[in-house]
């Protein structure tokens, strides 16, 4: 059992990736896939007028203020225009696909951030009308029924809080709980970089391995949007997923070059 | 089996059905929803720079225009905002909502109209890159497997292309076709008027019950959105189910008050 996350962001060519996976799940493999649409929903939200907002947490990491017209555009462009769109290129290849939310089916669920603490122009403030939160239970039942059906998963967020409410969460992370709950040996992240970079931006320092033990130390690492990436590796490696690879999500076949090693391959030696 | 549709017109108040299905579900009722959203398609269209526009068939009935950039909004509103609202609705009373669109595991498949034949100013005209079409077959398999597991599918437009193309289709026909698949005894058509109108658009005027062969006839008194309900209707009958009721979304149980027998009841006396 495979789970491939690919992001959201500019550049990535989901046309390849789901080239790449029809063809695996023709040749008999079983995946699940996870997408973002983070750079896609901040041109909606711009054109119908209610442009994206960052906040910053206390320790200086940037995440989606979601307040309740954000999500409503954020479902918009996740859960309609990339989900069916990816589906929609899956069964043009003859593969079953089926798109969920993590609200459908109680597929991902959690506690919502009550009150979310971050900084505004150096002064620390609570905003209480944020709808993030993090995937803590997996219907993994569903899936399995899913997949069993021969049907091909294709998840997004927003998943659901234990109140019943939408709410945004991270989609690698949403990936790594769903590659634990389905006790999937290999997690496949994929981004607009080859992987995880010694000295960002520069493509040739990539780090072509990673001990799970040196995961901390390349946190330190960390630019951007590969901190969540490194946090769901670590949560997938702990929870019993053998090998974690974050790949190139722009080579034409993104995930069996990934599968074949190219990237940072995170597993024991 | 009760399979109920919703319209996506203005004035009606979503909230009310969720409430409405989620009572009844509780109780121990099974219910398939579908829904539509043209209202706020027409609205977000407008606001992302690209306005909706209907052609007139030969016949003279209209539609909407759908050509690949109104699709992926279409989908934007039908799938994810709307399908999503309402999934959400119903898991914060605790049922068990999982939203499907048509294209979503092959739920819905049809031909795509390759020529749609339509009417511009006066002259006969075929678009060819239009994305609309019928629902043909209804993947029963798998929404027996959801109910059975417990689960209330909430489905919507598009649905597939035998060529695996997302297509706009009528949700009322979808539907119907949805109730026939099922075996269901009951088709519920909720929109925002109060059933059939003698005379539209006087609500005195409503027709409180049809025998299956005055469908016909009934046809010629249609307005607006009213044809694809009969059309729908004439098929769910033809195809086994025993009662359509075209009830008022408006009601504040807007299910229940259908199916206590307000509305336009089509059944054999």
């Amino acid at each position: 059992m495979l789970v491939v996350k690919v992001g959201g962001s500019a550049g990535i060519d989901l046309e390849a990736v789901c080239a790449d996976v029809a063809e695996m799940v023709r040749a008999g493999a079983q995946v699940v896939l996870v997408h973002g649409g983070s750079q896609r929903t901040n041109e909606v939200a711009t054109a119908l007028g209610h442009p994206p907002r960052f906040v910053t947490s206390p320790s200086g990491y940037s995440s989606r203020r979601t307040d309740r017209a954000t999500l409503e555009i954020f479902q918009m462009v996740y859960c309609g225009q990339i989900n069916k769109g990816i589906v929609e290129r899956l069964q043009r290849r003859g593969v079953n696909a089926l798109g969920l939310a993590g609200v459908d089916g109680g597929l991902w669920r959690g506690p919502r951030k009550a009150a979310l603490r971050v900084v505004e122009d150096g002064r620390p403030l609570i905003l209480r009308d944020d709808y993030t939160g993090t995937v803590e239970r997996v219907n993994a039942p569903l899936l399995h029924a899913l997949l069993a059906a021969g049907y091909v998963p294709v998840l997004t967020p927003p998943a659901l809080s234990y109140e019943g409410e939408a709410i945004n969460v991270d989609g690698d992370r949403a990936a790594a709980a769903t590659a634990v709950a389905l006790a999937a040996d290999t997690l496949v992240i994929l981004s607009n970089v080859p992987g995880l970079l010694r000295d960002f931006p520069h493509e040739e320092s990539l780090i072509v391995h990673l001990a799970p033990d040196e995961l901390d130390e390349a946190m330190a690492l960390t630019h951007g949007r590969m901190r969540p990436k490194l946090l769901g590796t670590r949560a997938a490696l702990a929870g019993g997923v053998q090998r974690v690879i974050l790949g190139d999500a722009r080579h034409p076949r993104p995930v069996r070059h990934a599968l074949a090693g190219h990237g940072t391959v995170v597993e024991e030696r």
